[in-house]
């Protein structure tokens, strides 16, 4: 394997996820504002403030290796982020958009955890500065807390306020059939 | 929260997640013929037969919960899918080929981990029946052993095969400022 195409491989990566970073902080002011529980609203404001940080590690690294913070369109953040406004839009009025919300965000937290894994991996293996691995490494820290945190809210927050007991007593009951 | 909502979502993402199945057999083939070290061919392979069996617990769960087992257009999977092409179409004369097809590939796997891991949480929240939970709970641990054995492959197969000797020798030293 020749390093140059690596690198090559790196920036491309690096690209996406600035263009990605940028989508992301375009659309989060929208879930905020659609969320319900406080909860999430809270997860929501903190996790956009951290990708503001995340971003600026990016522009950090750009300059560290020397290349110029192009975006690069990524089809994969827009389909993301377009499946999520379809979703979020579909149950807008309903008590569970949060849940929708959720649902989307973690899709979109996954996909950032994958791509910066990569980065990181590939920026250990090219032997890049130790600083470059260590931005890295905590914006995928902070992905996976911020998964972590959706979760958490999920289970605490609405799914165990009731929603077993509605299910056993309402509509849930046509779904089921008898173990 | 009404449980007839939280259903409309779970059948949305189960609708949304049998188009990406679909799209990700069409998919892995190309990817199958296009990778070079045969430890990758070989998890592409298994990862094919693996879809093609979460596809059809997708049946089964549509069929247990009585609702017509219809493809849900879905942007994020095109999305994830065009990207990959993209990328992999970028790198397919170069030795880097196969990082590309990890690093996509992986892209692939997280969504498909947040996918059914809120799946999975919808379907133990809605009591539907814990078959349908452990099927898709099945399909879980199998996507993140799948994520888990291409981060082994990467490591294992070409990254420490001289990737980071050659970074030090090689032009990765442009790279690299003194730190």
């Amino acid at each position: 394997m020749k390093n140059q195409d690596l690198f090559e491989l790196f920036c491309n990566e690096l690209q996406e996820m600035y263009n990605s970073e940028n989508r992301i902080i375009e659309a989060l002011p929208k879930l905020i504002k659609s969320a319900s529980l406080s909860d999430l609203k809270e997860a929501l404001k903190k996790h956009l403030h951290e990708t503001e940080n995340q971003l600026a590690r990016l522009q950090k690294i750009f300059a560290e290796i020397d290349v110029t913070p192009v975006e690069r369109p990524c089809t994969a953040i827009e389909g993301l982020i377009n499946s999520a406004e379809e979703i979020i839009g579909n149950f807008k009025h309903s008590p569970t958009l949060d849940a929708a919300i959720i649902c989307e965000t973690q899709k979109v937290e996954h996909y950032e955890i994958a791509s910066y894994g990569t980065l990181r991996s590939f920026a250990k293996y090219l032997n890049l500065r130790s600083d470059i691995v260590d931005l890295l490494q905590e914006t995928l820290d902070e992905e996976a807390a911020a998964d972590k945190k959706l979760t958490k809210i999920a289970e605490g927050s609405f799914f165990f306020n009731g929603v077993n007991k509605e299910a056993v007593a309402g509509n849930g009951a046509k779904t089921r059939k008898a173990s």
